[in-house]
C-alpha cells in the first residue's frame, strides 16, 4: 500500500468523529489542530473553539478552512471528543457541559490530573489507565509527560526509587504570548532598548528564571515542580518513588529538557539503560560523545520522540545504583497537545 | 574617612604593584583590567599582552590609555604580578618565564589547577593555601569557584557528603567570540536569516546544548564536568566529597547559574542554612518565595557577590539531609577575573 492508502485504511478502522477544540487559537491549541491534521485522525468535523475576541478567526485545515466560534454552554452539542487547552477554569467550567452532551474530555489543563478518579495518561506508559470508559481524561503536565517517556522504558527493568530533576523549560510552556514576548524582549534587547515584560514576571532576554508559579510556603518547591513530582508518580503508578525537581524558564521557544538523576534499586549499567531507551516507542537516544551530539530544543522542536542521551553512571553514587541523563522533549508536542490527541487516538 | 580617602589608605598599605595582564583583550582579560581599575589595586604600572594581532589596541584605563604589547619571551621583565587569562597553552608556555622573571603568577587557565604542588584558591574558602610563598596560584574553573562561594559556608558548619548539579552556562565560558555569536546567531534568527556557528559546534539562538568539552569515553562526563567534581574538591579541601554534574550551555551572556542538590552528614534546616549564607563574604542571599524572587543571570551579572535562593529540603531524601538551592553568579567576575585579582590582593 501506498502511505495515502495506508493512510486511508487507517481512519477506515474507526469511525470519524466530531471534535472540538477549545483554546483552540493558544499554542497548544494550534498544534492540538496540526496533530489531527498530519496524523488523519478520524474526523466527521472540526469546531475550533476560544474566547469570543477570536471567534471568526480563519484557520486553514486539510485544504479547507475552519472558522472560530465563541465557546459557550451549548458548542458541545454532537461533539464526540473535546479537547481542552484553555486553562483549569474554563475546564472546571466547560468539562461537564461537554460530558452531558455526551463527548469524552482530554483535558490539557491541571484541573482534574490529581482527581482520583480521573486518568492521567501517557498512552505509552499507563494506556491501560483508560479502561473503563472515562468521560474525562487529563493530559499531564509538559514536564512530567517528557520525563515519563524517560523514566518508564528504564521502571519497567529496574524499579526507579528517586529522581532529582533540573529542567530547562521554553517559554511555550507559558503560552503563545510568552514565545512572543521572548522574542520580542530579545530584539529589544539586542537593539539596546528597553523592553517590559508584560506576560512573565521577569526579564526573558538572555536570562533564565526560576518558574514563576506559587511557591508552596511550606516546603520551598513552586507549583510547576509540584505537579512534575505528583504526576509523574500518579502516571508512572508509583506512589513511593522519591522526586525533586527544580524547574526553571529558559530563552527557548518551544522544547523542554531537563538534567535528571535516576536511583535504581539496583545497579544498571548505562549501555543496559541505552538498550531500554532505544527499545522504547516515542523515544530517541541520542547519545553521540565523539560527536559531542545529545539531545538539545533545536532538535527535539517540532519533533514527536523524546530525546535522550548524556546517560552515564552518577558518580555521586558509590553504589552504582543511579545514573545521570538528559532529556529533551519538544513541550507543544509530546508535552501536550501530541499527546492528547494520543489519548483521543487510543480511546477510538 | 570618605570611600575616597579610605581607598587611599588602603592603597598605601601595600607598595605597588607592576602588573602584567595576558589575554588582555579576551572577555576576562577585559574583566581583569576593569578589577584592577575600580579596587584600586596598588598598581605601579599596568602592562597589557595579548596576540600580535591585537599588539597596538588602547585600551583606557584610570584615566589613561594603555597600549597592547605583543606577548613575547621577554614580556615580563619588571612585572611582580601577572594574570594569565588567555588559555591553558599560552600558561603552560609562559607561566614559567614569568616566574623566572620575578613575577608570581595567577594562572585563569586549567594548566595547573590539578598539580598538586600549585594552590588553587578562591580566598573566601581557601585562602590559607597561599601559604608558602608560591609563584604560581590557579584561579578554578568558573563553575567551582561560584559552587564553592555557596557550599563552602554550609561545609564549615555540617559537612557536605554529596553533590548533584545541573548548570546553566553563559555564553561569556566560552570567551568573547562566543559571546558575540550568541548575539549574532540570536539577530539572525529573529531576522529569519541562515546563520553558520563557527565557535561553538551548534547553533545557539534559543538553543541549549551540552557542554562542548570532550566527553570521557570511559565515565561518560565531559572535560568541563570532570573539572568542576575536581576543583571543588581541591578547594575545598574535601578529597571524599562526591560529586556529580551536568554542565549545560544556555542562551545567556555572562552569569553562570546551577541548581544544586546537597546532602550533609545530618539533618540541616532550610532557615539555618540561609543564616549562614547570608553571613558569608561574598555571597548575597535572594530567596523571596512571596515576590518569585531568586538569583538569576540577569542580575547577577556586572555584581561581585554570588547570589543563592531556593534554599529548601530536598523532599527526595526522607532522612531530611539534604538541601535543595540555586546559585547565580557572573562568570566573568567570581568565575574569573575578580577572584583573580582578589588572589593578587590576597598575596600582597
Amino acid at each position: 500500500m501506498s502511505p495515502a492508502q495506508s493512510a486511508l485504511a487507517a481512519r477506515a478502522k474507526a469511525a470519524p468523529r466530531h471534535v472540538a477544540v477549545v483554546g483552540a487559537t493558544g499554542a497548544v491549541g494550534r498544534e492540538l489542530l496540526a496533530c489531527l491534521e498530519r496524523r488523519d485522525f478520524p474526523l466527521a468535523s472540526v469546531r475550533p473553539l476560544a474566547s469570543p475576541r477570536s471567534a471568526g478567526q480563519k484557520i486553514a485545515f486539510r485544504g479547507g478552512e475552519l472558522t472560530v466560534e465563541a465557546l459557550g454552554p451549548d458548542s458541545f452539542q454532537g461533539v464526540d471528543v473535546a479537547l481542552f487547552s484553555a486553562g483549569a477554569s474554563i475546564s472546571r467550567q466547560y468539562a461537564p457541559l461537554a460530558v452531558a452532551a455526551g463527548a469524552v474530555v482530554v483535558d490539557n489543563s491541571s484541573a482534574f490530573r490529581m482527581d482520583p478518579d480521573t486518568p492521567l495518561v501517557v498512552p505509552e506508559v499507563n494506556a491501560r489507565a483508560l479502561a473503563g470508559d472515562p468521560r474525562v481524561i487529563a493530559n499531564p503536565n509538559c514536564v512530567a509527560a517528557i520525563a515519563v517517556m524517560a523514566l518508564q522504558p528504564l521502571h519497567a527493568r529496574a524499579p526507579v526509587r528517586r529522581v532529582i530533576g533540573a529542567t530547562y523549560q521554553a517559554a511555550s510552556g507559558a503560552g503563545a504570548a510568552a514565545m512572543a514576548e521572548l522574542e520580542a524582549s530579545t530584539a529589544a534587547y539586542l537593539a539596546g532598548e528597553a523592553f517590559e515584560p508584560k506576560v512573565l514576571p521577569h526579564p526573558y532576554a538572555f536570562n533564565i528564571f526560576s518558574h514563576n508559579t506559587t511557591v508552596d510556603p511550606d516546603n520551598g518547591y513552586n507549583g510547576e515542580e509540584t505537579k512534575v513530582m505528583d504526576e509523574v508518580r500518579k502516571i508512572m503508578g508509583a506512589p513511593d518513588m522519591r522526586l525533586s525537581f527544580t524547574c526553571i524558564r529558559v530563552p527557548v521557544l518551544r522544547a523542554h529538557a531537563m538534567a535528571l538523576t535516576v536511583e535504581f534499586d539496583r545497579p544498571v549499567d548505562p549501555d543496559e539503560a541505552r538498550e531500554w531507551l532505544a527499545g522504547a516507542p516515542g523515544v530517541v537516544v541520542v547519545d553521540d560523545p565523539a560527536a559531542n551530539h545529545f539531545p538539545m530544543p533545536v532538535e527535539a522542536s517540532g519533533q514527536d520522540d523524546v530525546l535522550v542521551g548524556r546517560v552515564r553512571r552518577d558518580l555521586s553514587d558509590p553504589e552504582g545504583r543511579t545514573l545521570a541523563m538528559f532529556v529533551c522533549g519538544d513541550q507543544l508536542l509530546k508535552g501536550a497537545a501530541l499527546n492528547a490527541v494520543q489519548i483521543a487516538e487510543a480511546l477510538l
